[in-house]
C-alpha cells in the first residue's frame, strides 16, 4: 500500500569519501563502479564547471505542487544534496531562489529534480547548484501529499535516501551508500590509471594499439583498405 | 475568415511601467498576476543574464519563411520586443545579425520566436538577446503571406500586440497590456514579501511553519517517522 | 552487401580554403551554397564562439560501443574533424577526454558525434570542440564492428570522407569537398554584400524596401491596416 | 487576476449546422474557414472512423487533478464534446470509463483532452470517443481549484465555451461559435468543390494543370529535364 | 561491481491470483494497490483489446544487441511474461517472430521492452502480444553481455524477476510478488465498488455529488457563476 | 549550388523483382541486404496489414508547401511509390484524399512522407496505403520551389528516383535499384531459412543452443547462477 511518509532520520556515507568522490566526477564514478547509477542524459546542469557529491535527501511529489520540498528542507543538513522526483512528468518550476536560500542556510550542497526550477540567474549568483530537466517561471501549489526519503527512481535509477549523489557537467550519478567507500577506491584506481594513459595518448599512442583492438577488428570481419 | 493583415498602429503600456515590470522579472510577475501568462519552458535564451520587459509587435509567419518578419520591422519602435509565431511547427532559423541590425536601429529590446534563429554568436555580442526554440543555421524563403500585429498564441498563451513581454533567464510572461500597472504594483509587493521572507528563510527559519504545512500535511495523511 | 571497412587515406580540399571557411561560419556557408548541407537543430555545440571548419574523417558506430572511433584516430591528421555516427539512435557518452588527448596530439580540430560525449568541462578547458547530440557521463563496450571513412549520414545530410565540415554556434553544415573552392567564392561574395546591408540596415534603411516586398506582400493579398 | 470560475450556462450554435460540420470533417471544415482552428497533430483518437461535433464545455486543471472534470459534468447537456486542457503539461490518465458513463447520460458526444486517458478498450466498447495527447492508466487526485466554461487553449487554438468542436481521424478543429452557420456554407461549398476536383482527377485529369502550376513553377526558377 | 547473470530459477506468484489480476486490468489494479507501478504512457501496446498478466522474466540488455534475449527463453516458462530493458534508450527491432514462436511453444503470454519490436503483423496475426516502445525493423547484433532475471528498471519502476506484469490497452503495470494476493483483494473490492458508481452515474447522479466535491470547490475558492 | 529540377523520367527496377521484395517485407529484406536501408521508426503506417513494394519517384518540398507533390504526379507510373521529403522537419497534413485519387488514376501503390498526411479514413477506405511522420488536418500552400526526381534522404537513409521502396507494418526500407534482384535472391534464400528456424523453435529447440550463444555468453564473463 502506498503511504505517504516523511522520515527523519537517515544514514550517510563517510563526509570524507564524499567529498572526495565529488572530485572525482561522474564519468570517473560511474566507469569505477562498473558503469551504472546514471540517471541519463536528459538531467541537465543550469551551470557550469560546478562538480559535488553530497548525501541524498529525496523528495516524491505530485506534478505541480512543491509541498513536500517545504517539509523536506529541515530533514537536510550539511553536505546533502535535495534529489527531488515526482509521480508524473513535470514541467513545473518546482523550486527557486527562496528554497535555495532555506537550504544553504542548512549547508545544502545543490539540488536535483526530474521537473524543472525558476530563478536560475539567482540560482547561479548565489552559488547554488542545480540539475534539472526544465526551466521553467511556472509557480507550483502546495495541495497533494507526497514523501520525504523514501526510496525514488531518478532517470531509470534507484535513489535511497542517503546515497552518495555525484553531480557535475556531465550529468548526476548514483552510488549506493554501502559502496561509498569501495567506489571512492575503485575511481582512484581508474584516475591514477587514466592518468598513465592521458600521457601515453598524448605522446601519440594509439588507443587501438593500447587496447588491442587491431586484431578484435580483423576477427570481427573487419577489412583495412587504402 | 483568415485575411492577411499588416496592422501599422498599436497601444502601448506605460513606458516606466514596462521598465520596471522587465526589472522585476518573469518568475515573480507570473506570480504576481495569479500564474497566468507563462509561455512554457521551451522557448529558451540564447545568453544568459538578461532581464527585459517590452511591448509586444507580433507577427504571424509560415513555417520557414521571414517575409512578415521583414514586414513586421518597421512596426517597431523604441522599448518594443519583436513575438514571431507560426502556422506550425518550425525549426527554420528564421532570424540573424542583419535583422537584429535593422531592429536595433530602431530601438528594439529583443525578439522572441517559437521557431529558430541563427548567427547567435553574433547576436550574443551586438547584445541583442534573443528566446527561441532553435538555434538553427538553416535560411528562410520569402513566398508565403501571413500577419503584422494581430492576435498570436504563443506556447499556449495569446499575446495580443502591444501587451507587455517579460523575459529573462527563467522564460518568457506576457502581461495582457491593460494590466499591465496592476502587475506592476502585484510585482511590488510580492518582491517586498519576498525580501521579508529571504531574510527569515535566510536565519533558518522553515518554510514548513512559515506556510503552516506541518499541519496540513497530516491532514492530507503523511505520516512523520523516524 | 554491407561491408565493415575502415579505408587509410582519404582526399582533402585545399587547407587555406578549409580555413577560410571556418572563419566565414555556417550561415553564411549555408546561404552561399545554396542553402544545403545543414545537418539540423539536434546537434548542438558544448562551448560558445568558436568557429571551426576542417575535413571529415568519418565513423559509423554500433550504439553505445566506441571500437570505431579508436580505429579511426590514426587516420585523423591535422585540419581533420571526427565525424561519428551511428547506426541507430544513442545517447551513450561514447567520446571523452582520452580521445580528445589522441585526438589533439595529431592536430585534429572537433568532434561532431550524433549521439553523447563525456567529460564536458575538461574538453572545454582542454580547448577542443565538440558538436553533439547528448552530454552523457554512460560508458561504452568495444564489441561490435564498424566502419572508417565511410559515407555517412549526419542529420540528413550524406558526409564522405574528406567532405569540409564548418561548425560554430549555429550548427553544422557539410561542404562537398569538390565544392569547397567555390563555395568559398561564394561566401566571400556573400559576406561582402552581408557588409553593405549590414550598414544600409543599421541606417535605418528597411529590408521591406531593400528587398521589394511591399508590392509582393500586397499583391499575395496582404492588407495594411490602421 | 486569476480567479477559478465554474460558469453554468453557455451559448451554443444552432444543432443542425453543428451535426453537418460533424458530417463535413475536420479537413474539409478547416480548408473552409481559411485554415485556422486546427489544434495540432499531438491529439489523437483512441478510435478509428469516427466523425463528429458538439459545443465545447471546457474545463481547466492543474496536472494529475480531475477534481474539475467532476465539477463540469453537470454543465454538459446533449450534443456537447468535454474539452479538457492543463495549466501544464501532463501524461496522467484523468478520465476514464466512469466519468464516461456519466456523461453518456447527458447525451455527451466525445472528450478531447490534452492530457491523458484509461479505461481505453471500454470506452471504444461503450462508444464513447475521445481525442487525447496520451493514453495512461495512472490516477489522478481530487485537490487543486481550477475552472469550467472559462476560454482555454488547446494546442494553440483558443477554444470559447459553445465554439463548435470538429472531431475525426485526422485531429480536432474549433470553429468560433459566431462563425458556425458561415462555416457549413463554406465547408458545402467546399464539399461541392471537391466533388468536381475528385471526378477530373480520377478520370486522369493533373492538378498541376487544374491549378495552373506549370508556369508557375518555371516561373518560380524550377527546371523540368529529361 | 556490475556482475552480468543469468538466474536460472525465479519465485512466482499464484497462478490463479495472477490471471485475475490480468481480467482485473491495468486501471484498476494500479488504482487498488495505491497508484504505483504503472510503467508510465510510452510502452504502448501493437495490438488492441488484450488483457493478460504473468509473471515477470527480466533482461537486461545493451542497445541494439539481443543476445540476452536469447538466453532468456529457456528461464521462460507457461503463464510468464518476457521484460526486456536496455541499458541506454534503444530503438532498435530486438524482437521478432522467431523469438515469439520460441516463446509461445513455452507458454509465455506476452512481452514487454523498452526499445522496438519487429515483424508486427506476423506477432498479431500469432496471437502474441506486445508492448513496446518503438516498431521498427531494425535488426540486432549478439556482442556484448548482460543479464537475465536480475532487478530491473523499466519506465521508472523497479522490476524484480518473479513479480506480476499486468498489461492491456491502457499499458502496463508492476504488481511486486509478495502483493499479488492483497492486490487482487483489493482489486476485486474496488471492481465491485465501481459497479455500483457506475450504475449511480449512468442514472445520472454526479461526481461531484456522490464525491462531495462542491463544499471542497468553494472552500478551495471557485466560484459558480452563470 | 542547389537548382529546383523536375526530372521526368527515371529507370526502375524489374517489376517482378519489385513485387516479389514487397512480399518478403521489409524485416527480411533489411536483413538480407546487409541491415542498410531503413528509414527509422518515425515513420508510420496509417494502416494495418498492407505490404508493398514499388520504385521510389521522390520530391523535395517547403515544409507545408504541397506544389512539387502536385507536379510529380504525372511523373508517376504503374507500380511506384511516391516519396516525400522536406527541407526541414513539418507536421503539415500535405497529402489527402483527392492526390491520392489521382496517383491510383496511375496505379501508384502508395506515399511515404516524412510530413503529414489527411483525410486518413479516406485514405484506409480507398485502399490508398500511406507512411507518414503525424496526422494533420492542416492545409499546406503552394509557393515556394522544390524538386521532383532528385535524390533525398529519407530518415537517414539515401533515396535514389527508382529505388525500390518495401514499406509494411514494421516501416520503410530502401533498396538500391541496382541491387534488386540480388536482394530478392538473399530474401528469398532468408525466408527459406527461417522456415527451418521457425519449425525448429517451434518443437522446442532453443537459439541460445542454435547459434551457439551459451559458451560466447561464458567467454564474455556472463555467470550462470540458481
Amino acid at each position: 500500500m502506498n503511504r505517504h511518509l516523511i522520515k527523519r532520520h537517515i544514514e550517510r556515507a563517510d563526509a570524507q569519501v564524499i567529498n572526495r568522490l565529488g572530485e572525482a566526477g561522474t564519468a570517473t564514478v560511474h566507469e569505477a563502479i562498473g558503469r551504472v547509477g546514471y540517471v541519463g542524459p536528459f538531467l541537465r546542469p543550469i551551470q557550469q564547471d560546478t562538480k559535488i557529491a553530497g548525501s541524498a535527501v529525496t523528495v516524491l511529489s505530485h506534478p505541480g505542487d512543491n509541498m513536500l520540498i517545504h517539509a523536506a528542507v529541515e530533514m537536510c543538513g550539511e553536505g546533502d544534496i535535495l534529489v527531488v522526483t515526482n509521480t508524473a512528468p513535470s514541467t513545473h518550476g518546482m523550486f527557486g531562489d527562496l528554497l535555495a536560500t532555506s537550504l544553504m542556510a542548512r549547508g545544502v550542497r545543490g539540488l536535483v529534480i526530474d521537473a524543472g526550477v525558476r530563478d536560475t540567474a539567482d540560482l547561479r549568483s548565489m552559488g547554488f547548484p542545480v540539475w534539472t530537466q526544465h526551466v521553467s517561471c511556472q509557480g507550483t501549489v502546495k495541495n497533494t501529499p507526497g514523501s520525504v526519503n523514501v526510496p525514488v527512481i531518478l532517470g531509470g535509477v534507484t535513489v535511497q535516501p542517503g546515497d552518495v549523489i555525484c553531480a557535475d557537467d556531465d550529468g548526476v550519478v548514483v552510488v549506493e551508500r554501502a559502496d561509498a567507500a569501495w567506489a571512492l577506491e575503485q575511481s582512484d584506481a581508474r584516475i591514477a590509471k587514466e592518468a598513465v594513459m592521458r600521457d601515453r595518448l598524448a605522446a601519440g599512442e594509439l588507443g587501438v594499439d593500447i587496447y588491442g583492438l587491431r586484431q578484435k577488428l580483423i576477427d570481427l570481419g573487419v577489412e583495412y583498405i587504402d
